[in-house]
């Protein structure tokens, strides 16, 4: 296995997390470095999703992924060999969220300038990431079809702070009863604004458009 | 629609939760009520786990239901509907889990001489609610086949702090590549107490096994 580098994040100090945020995204912009948020339940698929849509976007960014989680490595060591990307590990000693001072000490890890996009995969959970501004650029979660259309019902927040919204595991629609319309619509009514995105992370289906969506973001990012 | 009662939780004031955890299981244990807390993922299939448990222990054992949510009563309301049992809805406005003086705060609305068993359904997330006391006398989760049979290396102290892991939605392992060996080994690594029931809710496969050992936990409970 390779090795990846693992990061043990401490508590943040600062008492005003927006400010640090707004700083955060500041800095990031003079550098050049757009960084996006992925939230999501534990097992929705953001492991997958992140190794498919990287390895559409590798020869056009240069991009690198910090990975959340209270314990373990295997989510970066799984990123690294199957994308070849730069990725590292943020162990959160428990902490269910990381809020813009947490995400700082993981970026104090990479080599900023090299990068275009940093993925942050935040902690799997619905409630607690979603409270917290990181200071990325945009917000995107994932939904996985398995977990049910009604999830924008019970997680106002999260869906009202991500304008990407990934509808994950399409492949296994016929065995559940989530309906694409009604998901639509449940995560319009938390954000007009949020752009959605059934794939198959797994067969790649979908994965195309969700590539060329953050393509161009990215692209309005640096030329604005 | 059937209506429910809906109480508005406050953050707790207590500063030392454990304390207030034990004394609220030595209150439950002298009027004979067991609580069991549920805990899960969002999606994972409490309520549908819940509904068809209660329609093979009611009979047994006179069961309420707390359903903790961030927002809505659709929970409540579907228990109250498919069980005909009391079912009350608490908000957790914002909050991403229940402590002790919180589960209590829903506790005092029900007519607690009435029960045998009050099941607390905790707020979705396998983080922050492992964390808390809430003064069960037990705990339980839900794993659903489609989050995946890792989550116990990603969430060890919700598998450490359960004795009865649930894997729920069987009908659909033969879409996803959990193994249910792998899944008991890891699970008993972080628990070798853990009793696992694998069920499907939906069609009720396995739900007998995990009312008895439920009939089973309470009696022994209310004999000790």
């Amino acid at each position: 296995m390779d090795k990846v580098k693992v990061i043990e994040i401490k508590k943040s100090v600062f008492e005003d997390n927006n400010r640090e945020a707004d700083g955060l995204r500041a800095e990031l912009k003079s550098r050049g470095v757009f960084l996006l948020n992925l939230m999501s339940s534990p097992g929705s698929g953001k492991t997958t999703t992140l190794i498919s849509l990287i390895n559409r976007l590798k020869g056009k960014l240069r991009i690198a992924v910090m990975e959340a989680d209270i314990d373990s490595d295997v989510d970066a060591v799984k990123i690294k060999e199957s994308t070849g990307i730069e990725s590292i590990q943020l162990h959160t000693g428990g902490m269910c969220h990381l809020d813009a001072g947490m995400t700082r000490q993981g970026l104090d890890n990479l080599p900023l300038d090299g990068f275009d996009l940093v993925i942050l995969e935040n902690v799997g959970n619905l409630v607690c990431p979603a409270e917290f501004d990181t200071g990325s650029c945009t917000n995107a979660m994932i939904l996985s079809v398995p977990e049910g259309d009604d999830k924008p019902l019970k997680y106002p927040l999260m869906f009202s702070v991500c304008d990407t919204v990934i509808v994950n595991k399409t492949d296994v629609l016929p065995y559940f009863t989530f309906d694409l319309d009604r998901c639509r619509k449940n995560v319009l009514a938390r954000n007009p604004k949020a752009e959605i995105f059934p794939v198959c992370a797994l067969s790649g289906e979908g994965i195309d458009a969700l590539a060329e969506h953050i393509l161009k973001m990215v692209k309005d990012w640096k030329e604005n």
